[in-house]
C-alpha cells in the first residue's frame, strides 16, 4: 500500500496523515515494524529509487505467481507477500481475520491510489486487447478484395497440422520438406489455378497471385518453390508454347507429376538476357534440336528446382540453318523415372544462401543435349519440317521483348509476397509494442510502452502506413495486368518493374526496423525474423535486379514520352507538359508554397498535386538533359548513363505517383465511415512522409518553402500518433493466423 | 576477324575493300564459304545482333578453354576455332601452313582493331590489376596507426590453417569450434592484453581493442565470444573488482581456464540497467550473499558463453540489513569442475538465432543461490564484516553511473568489429565491380563494367569514404578512451555511445548495399555476406540499443550545455551560442549560401562550419523548445519524450561533427602526397555526401540553396567517379588476407 501510495512521488497531507493513525490501529506490528513504517511515510522523505525498486522487486515477485483469479486487492497481495517472507518465521498473523479487515479498511480509505500503479501490480493476462474502434473484419475484407474467398481457404490450409515451422539446418532435409508441403498444395488442386480450364485450371491468374501471397506469410522458401513449378516452368509453357505442349505438360506440372526448371539466368548474364550464351542448334539430319553450354560462365545459374527437376525450359540462342534466331526457350529433360541425370546433362547445387534454404537452387550446364524439334516452346517462334525457322514477329528485337512481356506475372507476384512478409514483421512488432515497457518517467511510475514512444512511432507507424499503400497499390497493379492486352502491355511491364523494386526494397528497410523494433528478441529464430529477413533479402535481386528495372522504368516513361510528341518535336513536349503541369504550377503560387493548414496538408488534391509535380518535372528535366548531352555529341547510351541516377529517381517518382493515387481512391470508394476515416489517415501519412522524405528536392524545387516543410513534419508525427492508436486493429486486418504468425515472442 | 573488324558497328571501307580483296587470296576457303562471308562484309550492311551474338559465343568458347599461353592471336584463336568446329568433318587444311600464312597477314593489315574488343577476346587471367597510383603499405600503415605490430601478428594468426571458415549448420558443433578458437587465441597470450602486468597481460586496452577488431575480419562469432570472456566478463573483474579479485581470477579468466558470462541483461529489462530485478541479498548470518531471481521475467537472457561458462559476473539489486543499495555485480560459480550445474541455477539455450550461432547465448536463473561475500565486486561498494554497507561514492545514481562508465570499453570496441565486417564486404563488392561486365554500349562492344555505371559508384564510393570517416573517428575516439580521467569519462561516454550507434547502422546499411551490388552471387553462402550480414546485424541492438544511446548523446549534449550556464542563465546561453555560431554565421552570408564554387565546397573550413553549423543550430533549437515546454507546465520528462526525434538528429549530427574533424586533422597529419590527396577526396565525399543527405535540413534554414544544393549533387557524383580510380588500392589497403577474405566470387 505504501508502494500504490507513493506512486505518484507524493504522500499527500491527508494520506500520511491517515497512515500515521491507522499504523496504531494494525494490531500485527511490532514495535520495530512501526519505527520502519514512520519513516516510510515521512511525508517530506520520500522513499528513494532502490527502496522503491526493492518493494517493487518483492510485489512483483508474489504477484507474478500468483495466479489471475488470486489478484484481487492489495490487501490479498500484501498478505501473501507476508505470508511468502515469513515461511521461515514462527507465527501466522496474516491469517487474522482481525489483520485482514484493519488492512482492508485501509485500503478503501487510501482514495488517491493511482489507477495506473494499481493496473501494473494486477497486469491483465498477457495478449492485447482489440481497440474495437473499427471493424476488424470489414478492414480485411477491403484488403481481401476480389479473392476473399481462395485468401480464406489458404488461411484455413495453412493452418493445417502438416504446415508447422521447423528449424532445418540441412538443406537436403528442408527442401525434402518444401517439396512435400508443395505436393500437399498441388493435391488441393492450387497450383493449376492459372493454366487453361482444358488442363484442368481455371484460367485464374489472380486466384494464383493469392495463392502466392497467402504462402509468403508462412515459409518463403515454400513461395518461391510454388513459384518456380506453377508459375515460372508452368508459366513458360504455358506463355512460350502452344497447345500441344499445354495438353501433353500443363495437367502434370499443375500436379507436380512433373517437377520443372525455368533456366534462363546464367552465371556470366543474369540483367542481359539476350547476351545468353547457351546455345540450341537445329541439327536439319536428325530434326532434333541440340542444345549445349559453350564454355563454363555460359552455364544456368541459381536455378529453382535444379535437384528436384525432371525437365527444364531452358533459355537459349535459338541457330537454326547457322543462322541465329535470338533467344528461345526450349524444354530440355534433366531426369529420368529413377532421377538419375541423362547424359550431357551436368547439375551442381548451390549450396548454402543467406535465406530461401528450402528450395534447391542449382548450376546446370548442358553437353550437346539433343532434343526433339517439338520441345521448342514455339509460339514466338518454330522451325519447320524443311528446317526453316518462321515466326508471327519479324523484328528479333520486337519478338524478344514480346517474348519476355508475357512472363511478366512473376514480377506482379514476387512483390505481394515480400508484402506478406512485411505484414508478418509489422504485426509482430507491433503487438510487441503494444506490451514491451522500458524505462520510464520516474521510478515510481510503470515504465512507458514502447509505442509511447514518439522515436517508436515514428519508425513504425510509417511503414504500417506504407504497407497499406503497397498493398492497394499492388491490387492495382494486378487487376490491371489481369485485364491486360497488347495495347495496355508495355505498360504494365514499366509498372511491374516499378513496383517489384520499390516494394521489395521497402520489405528489405522494414523487415531491418521491425527486427530492431523488437531488440534482441528480434534476433532470435524463435520470433520468425531471422527467416523473414534473409529469404526474402534476395526479392531485390531475383525477377530482375531492382535498379536495372527501376532504369527500365525510367525508359518506358521516356519512351512513351517522346512516343507522343514523335510528329510534334519540341513544342509538342512543351504543350504536353504544359497541359499535365498545369495544375502542378497552380499549387506553386506563393500562397500555396507556405501554406501549413492542416487542412491543405492532409487534403488530397495538393498530396496528388506534389506527387504528380515531381514525377512530370523529373520526367521533363531528365529528358532536358539527355536532348542536351545528345545534340552537344554525347552518344545517346553515355548520355543515359550519365543521367542514371537522375534516372531512378523519376522512376520512384512514377512509382510513388501511382500508388498515391490508387491508395486516394480506395480511400474514396470505401463506404465504412469509421474504416474510411482510419484509411485517410494511413494514406496521408505515406503522402506527407514520402514528401518529408524528399523534402530536399521539394525545398530545392522551390515547391514548399521552410515553414511548411517543417509543418509537414508535425503533422507527420501528429499522425503517427493518431494511427497508434488504431495499430493494433490495422495489423489483425491483415489477418494472419496466430499459429502461421508463430512468434514466441506473441505467446 | 570479321568479330573485331565489326565491333565498332563499321566497316570501314579500307577493311571492306582489304577482306574482299584477301578473301580470294584463302586458299582454304570453298564456293559456298567466299559466298558467306561475302555477304559479311558488306558496309552496308551489318551483321545484326543475333549474329554477332553468335560468333561471340563461338570465340568465347574457344578462348575459354584454351590455356593462357594459347591465348596468342586471332589467327590462333580462329586456327583453333576451325579445329573444334571441323572434328566430326574431313581433312586438316587449318594446319596448312600456308593458312595460318594468309591469315596472319590479314591480321596485320587489320589495323583499325579495336583494342577493347581485342582486350575482350583474351581477357588476363582473373584478379585485379592494382592502379600503382598509391602506395597501399603505406597507407594500410596509417589505418594501422599505433598497433601495426598486433595487427600485423593478427593478420599472420588468422592465416593459421586452423582458422578455416566451415559453413556450421548445428550451433553446438560451431560453438566448440569457437571455444576451440578462443583457446588457440588465449594460447598466443591475446585475451590477457588489457589485464595488469601483475597478472600476466600487459595494461593495454588498446592491443585489446585491435585483435578484437581483427577477429571481425573473420569469423564474428568468434570476436563476440573473445569479448564476451575477456572484455566483459574479464573486464567485469578488473573494472568493479578490486586486486583481491584481480589477483585471484584474471590470469585465469585471461588465459580461458575459467569462461565466464557477464550477466546483465534480464528479459524484462535490457536497456534500463537500474530497473534490473536479480536481488542479491546479504544474510549476517551465514556471511553470505544469496542471489536470486525473484520471478521468471527477472532471469537473465542473451548471456553469451551461458552453456560454457564456469562463473558469471551476475548484475543485482544489492540488499544489505533489508536496504537496497541499488545494482552491483557479484561474482556466481555456475558450474562445478565437471560441468554440471550447481544447486539452485537453471541455464535455458537461447536456440537459434539470425547470426552469431557460434556464440552459446542463453537465460539464466538464480534461485537462492548463495556465495561468499568475498564474491562482491567491490571497487564501488562493499559490505564490512559487521554487515555495514560502504562505498566511496555516497550518491547511489552516481555510483550507478560510474560503475557503468568504467565498462564504456565495449561500446568503443564494437563497431570496430563492425567495420571490419564492413571493410570485408566493401572489399569484395569492389573488387566483384571491377570484374563483372552487363549489358553494354551496343551488342558489339564489351559489355560495362558494373563500376563504370554511376548509379553503381553512388552506391559504393560514398560507403568507402564513409568507411575510411568512420576508421579515423573510432580511432579518435579510441585514444581518447585509452587516455581517459575524471574529468573527462563523461564525454567519452557520450561520445562511444554516439560513435556505437552511428558506426554499427552503417555496417548494417553498407553490408546490405554491397550484398545488393553482388547480385545473387552476394546470396550464396560461399560469398560470406549471409554470415557478415547476419552476425552483424545485432550490434545495432547488443551494447545498448542504438536509439537508446543516440537519446543518451543527447542528453549529454544538452546537460554540458545546460552545466556550462548554470548560473549565466539564458543569457549565457546566447552568449555562448553567439560564440560558438559566429564562424557558422559568417558562412550564412548571401554569397556563401549560393556559392557553387567546386574550390568553395571541396574548403575543410566550409564542410566544418556545415557540420558545426547543424550541431549547434540543433541544440540550440532543442534547447529552446524543451524550455518552452518545460515553461508552459509540461514535465521534464513528457517535454524529452516529446522532443525524441529532434533529440536523435542533434545526436546524430554531434557524431558526424566529431568525426568530420577528425577526418580533416587526419589529412592534414598525411605527409604522403599521393596519399594525402586520395584521403582528401574521401574526406570530400563524407563530407558533401552527409551534407547532400541533410540538404532538407539545410535548405529549411537556409544554410544553403537551391543552386549549391544541386552544385554539391554533382560535386558527389565527380567524387564518385574520381575516388573510383583508386577504389581498389583503398580496398586493399585494409589488408585483409585473402584467406580471411575467403570469397569464392573473388577467386
Amino acid at each position: 500500500m505504501l508502494y500504490v501510495a507513493w506512486a505518484d512521488q507524493v504522500l499527500s497531507p491527508s494520506e500520511a496523515k491517515l497512515l500515521q493513525i491507522k499504523l496504531k490501529d494494525l494490531p500485527f506490528l511490532s514495535a520495530g515494524d512501526r519505527e520502519l513504517l514512520k519513516s516510510w511515510i515521512n511525508p517530506s522523505n520520500p522513499p528513494d529509487r532502490e527502496l522503491f525498486q526493492h518493494w517493487r522487486i518483492l510485489i512483483h515477485n508474489r504477484s507474478a505467481e500468483s495466479t489471475a483469479e488470486d489478484r484481487k486487492s492489495l490487501v490479498d497481495l500484501g498478505l501473501e507477500m507476508a505470508r511468502a517472507a515469513a515461511l521461515r518465521e514462527d507465527g501466522a498473523w496474516w491469517t487474522n481475520p482481525e489483520t485482514r479487515q484493519a488492512l482492508e479498511t485501509l485500503e478503501n480509505e487510501l482514495d488517491t491510489i493511482q489507477i495506473k500503479t494499481y493496473q501494473s501490480l494486477f497486469p491483465k493476462p498477457l495478449g492485447e486487447e482489440p481497440s474495437g474502434k473499427i471493424n476488424r473484419a470489414a478492414l480485411t475484407a477491403i484488403l481481401d478484395d476480389d479473392y476473399a474467398d481462395i485468401r480464406n481457404r489458404m488461411r484455413v490450409v495453412l493452418t493445417d497440422p502438416v504446415f508447422e515451422y521447423q528449424n532445418f539446418r540441412s538443406k537436403e532435409a528442408y527442401r525434402d520438406q518444401v517439396l512435400r508441403w508443395c505436393r500437399y498444395l498441388a493435391d488441393q488442386g492450387l497450383g493449376i489455378l492459372s493454366y487453361p480450364e482444358a488442363d484442368g485450371g481455371e484460367n485464374d491468374m489472380g486466384q494464383y497471385a493469392a495463392v502466392f501471397e497467402m504462402l509468403g506469410y508462412f515459409d518463403l522458401s515454400l513461395s518461391i518453390k510454388f513459384g518456380v513449378q506453377f508459375g515460372l516452368f508452368g508459366g513458360s509453357i504455358q506463355w512460350l508454347g502452344t497447345e500441344k505442349h499445354h495438353r501433353k505438360y500443363l495437367e502434370d506440372v499443375g500436379k507436380l507429376n512433373i517437377p520443372g526448371c525455368f533456366a534462363m539466368t546464367e552465371t556470366g548474364h543474369g540483367s542481359n538476357v539476350r547476351g545468353l550464351e547457351t546455345t540450341a542448334t537445329y541439327d536439319q539430319e536428325s530434326g532434333n534440336l541440340i542444345v549445349h553450354t559453350p564454355h563454363h560462365e555460359a552455364g544456368k545459374e541459381y536455378i529453382g528446382n535444379a535437384l528436384h527437376g525432371r525437365m527444364a525450359t531452358v533459355f537459349a540462342q535459338l541457330i537454326v540453318g547457322g543462322e541465329n534466331q535470338g533467344v528461345h526457350a526450349v524444354l530440355v529433360p534433366l531426369r529420368d523415372e529413377n532421377h538419375h541425370l541423362l547424359p550431357g546433362i551436368k547439375v551442381e547445387d548451390n549450396g548454402y544462401k543467406m535465406g530461401l534454404n528450402g528450395v534447391d537452387n542449382g548450376r546446370i550446364w548442358f553437353d550437346q543435349v539433343s532434343v526433339p524439334r517439338e520441345n521448342l516452346l514455339n509460339r514466338f517462334g518454330d522451325i519447320d519440317s524443311d528446317g526453316n525457322y518462321t515466326s508471327p514477329i519479324k523484328n528479333p528485337s520486337k519478338r524478344f521483348f514480346t517474348m519476355l512481356g508475357t512472363l511478366v506475372g512473376g514480377r506482379v507476384c514476387v512483390p505481394r509476397a515480400g508484402l506478406s512478409a512485411t505484414k508478418s514483421g509489422l504485426t509482430i512488432a507491433i503487438r510487441y509494442a503494444h506490451r514491451r515497457r522500458q524505462f520510464g518517467q520516474d521510478f515510481t511510475s510503470p515504465e512507458t510502452l514502447l509505442l509511447d514512444y514518439p522515436s517508436h512511432q515514428l519508425r513504425l507507424m510509417p511503414l504500417l502506413a506504407k504497407t497499406y499503400a503497397l498493398d492497394f497499390g499492388l491490387t492495382f497493379l494486378t487487376k490491371k495486368y489481369l485485364a491486360r492486352n497488347a495495347e495496355s502491355i508495355r505498360e504494365i511491364e514499366t509498372l511491374a518493374a516499378g513496383m517489384k523494386s520499390y516494394a521489395t526494397w521497402f520489405t528489405t528497410h522494414s523487415l531491418q526496423q521491425c527486427r530492431e523494433a523488437c531488440g534482441g528478441k528480434g534476433y532470435l529464430w524463435e520470433n520468425r525474423f531471422a527467416d523473414l529477413k534473409n529469404d526474402t533479402e534476395i526479392f531485390t535481386t531475383f525477377e530482375g535486379d531492382n535498379t536495372v528495372l527501376m532504369q527500365l522504368v525510367a525508359k518506358g516513361l521516356l519512351t512513351a514520352f517522346q512516343n507522343e510528341f514523335h510528329e510534334e518535336g519540341t513544342m509538342g513536349v512543351l504543350r504536353y507538359l504544359g497541359r499535365r503541369v498545369s495544375t502542378s504550377l497552380a499549387e506553386r503560387n506563393p500562397l500555396t508554397i507556405r501554406n501549413t493548414d492542416p487542412e491543405h496538408l492532409r487534403d488530397s488534391a495538393f498530396q496528388i498535386a506534389a506527387f504528380r509535380y515531381r514525377e512530370d518535372r523529373l520526367l521533363y528535366s531528365v529528358s532536358q538533359r539527355l536532348r542536351a548531352k545528345i545534340k552537344a555529341g554525347t552518344k545517346s547510351y553515355d548520355a543515359y548513363l550519365e543521367c542514371q541516377p537522375h534516372l531512378l529517381k523519376l522512376a520512384e517518382a512514377h512509382v510513388e505517383r501511382v500508388i498515391i493515387e490508387a491508395f486516394t481512391q480506395e480511400v474514396k470508394r470505401t463506404a465504412d465511415p469509421a474504416i474510411k476515416a482510419v484509411l485517410k489517415l494511413l494514406c496521408d501519412l505515406y503522402a506527407l512522409h514520402t514528401i518529408e522524405l524528399h523534402k530536399g528536392w521539394y525545398l530545392e524545387a522551390n515547391y514548399i518553402e521552410s515553414n511548411k516543410s517543417k509543418a509537414i513534419r508535425r503533422e507527420v508525427m501528429l499522425l503517427c500518433s493518431q494511427i497508434k492508436e488504431y495499430s493494433l486493429d490495422l495489423v489483425e486486418a491483415f489477418a494472419i493466423p496466430e499459429k502461421v504468425l508463430g512468434a514466441e515472442i506473441l505467446t
